[in-house]
């Protein structure tokens, strides 16, 4: 296949090879490429490209890339909390619809084995001051049918893994699009459980300690995170998503998990002009919140679960031991 | 005059006293007792006395007031952040209406000579879960026309103490609510400058170290009242106001500023229900910034002064030195 391409000092070269492209197996919001339609797609080499989006939203979420990347402001600690960006590239859309730009990101979700992934939107609010009237109706509609205004930020999509033979739990948009206060305390939970304790009415959160916890554990990058944004001045992030990720496999057979959290989608991305990204900044520290209750009551019910097992036995007069 | 009053404990006692109750002389936004209208009255005690106000308002402030100083959740280090509540009592409404509910409170300013006081309404939205959508519409308007959804805060009033001549500098409610960022940026420095500098492009800021910054300063208060606003999940403050307040003229004598903020207005306080204030938290951090960054320009001002009165004389030949 014929792919045309930009170049970064933005010429055009040509290239011919045999395409690898696939959608991603892992995506859980957003446009899939899946049965003929528009979305990212990824290869072997661990790159994922997405399709700039039409009504100016692709290019914008472009300039940001190019922006961020060459930005000098932005420390590498944080700069670790965001995609790599390799440019972006002509290629065949997943559509059929022909050649189309896309951009080139990390792709990161490559190398890991049956990912645990949780999207969620940050911010109490995803519309953006200078939005048409319309859009920001459409944006409050939803933010106020989600948990959006309530908690600061909704789960946009989810898969959980769960084991070899329930494989993962993904419940359907519809399903995610109504998740309410409750329910997202129980997904956050639920996410860092072991398979064995899902389907109780109070999952173990067995591994929170071990993936929330921890000097590189997520809540650890999420403070690090909103130390930047008590800060930053430079970019409000409108309607962006934060990817919380780790891989159940590797924490059972022992490995040392790594956890992530990464930052995607950023069509809308405005200019600081001075002043912090509060909108993002709530809704973040309303994350580290919740994220922080589950590792307590885990710590709790662990230092609980070693009493109870550290109680001396009790022999009764007849031999039985309790 | 006699007056009729709720006890704390809801039964209704009478008593009989001459009135020493006048409008308060350093109110900087709401409703004003002056000119015949009903608004809130102080007497000679140190105590101020609200009106309850209509449509559910007052009750709801006053059914807060009763829930928060009984609530022992609170820790007292946050508590004094909020004016003491000495319950409520039947007075003479200021505008001659007859007799009306008022909440007693403790005048904040009392006891202040020329107080500079600031009137910052916190949070990037003043509407609140489940209000009409009229009242939603009317609040989003007014938020989008000030600095509340770019700033995450909005300054609702001021006064300035800008010395025994020219008095104080309180503007109007119609220029205060068309102050645009670089409008709060500049109200901010004036707020801790010296009276002289005042009218300069760039004020002094010679009262920032002493004002915002210190161990008793307004940046630790407001960063001690973050600390509380990122754990706590039992009070969501919406439309409140944070004032911040402190007398120009005892930083001049060499006393010990005392530099205080007080959150005020609860009408609008719902329950957290377990999510902390992510809306009010992200305006504080917003205005936190803000605070810090004033501080920061007046301590690098300060040492580049010192250089520059540190710069060794140079003498010419003709015996003149510069």
């Amino acid at each position: 296949m014929l792919v045309c391409w930009y170049c970064f000092d933005g010429s055009i070269a040509h290239s011919s090879f045999r395409s690898m492209f696939k959608a991603p197996e892992h995506q859980v919001a957003g446009h899939l490429a899946s049965d003929g339609k528009l979305g990212p797609l990824v290869d072997d080499s661990g790159r994922f490209y997405k399709p700039l989006q039409s009504d100016g939203r692709g290019s914008k979420e472009l300039a940001f890339y190019e922006t961020f990347s060459s930005d000098t402001r932005v420390p590498d600690n944080i700069r670790r909390f965001f995609p790599v960006f390799y440019g972006s590239q002509l290629l065949e859309a997943s559509n059929g619809s022909g050649l189309c730009l896309h951009l080139v990101l990390q792709d990161i979700v490559s190398g890991r084995t049956n990912p645990s992934i949780m999207d969620v939107k940050i911010g109490s609010r995803t519309w953006y001051p200078g939005a048409s009237d319309d859009y920001i109706k459409k944006c409050l509609d939803k933010d106020g049918r989600t948990t959006t205004v309530s908690l600061g930020f909704r789960i946009a999509g989810l898969q959980l893994y769960e084991g070899e033979e329930s494989g993962f739990w993904k419940p359907g948009r519809k399903e995610v699009q109504s998740f309410t206060v409750d329910n997202v305390r129980s997904v956050l939970r639920r996410f860092v459980s072991s398979s064995s304790s899902i389907g109780n009415e109070k999952p173990d959160c067995s591994f929170a300690p071990s993936i929330y916890g921890g000097s590189a554990g997520i809540l650890e990058q999420l403070l690090e995170l909103k130390a930047w944004f008590e800060d930053q001045t430079i970019y409000h992030f409108h309607s962006c998503s934060l990817l919380i990720l780790f891989d159940k496999e590797s924490v059972l057979k022992g490995s040392t998990p790594v956890a992530e959290i990464k930052l995607i989608d950023f069509a809308h991305v405005l200019e600081g002009k001075g002043v912090i990204d509060h909108n993002f900044l709530g809704g973040l520290c309303s994350l580290i919140k919740f994220v922080s209750d589950v590792l307590s009551d885990s710590k709790e019910s662990s230092i609980t679960a070693n009493v109870e097992s550290e109680k001396p036995h009790v022999c009764t007069s007849n031999g039985n031991c309790v």
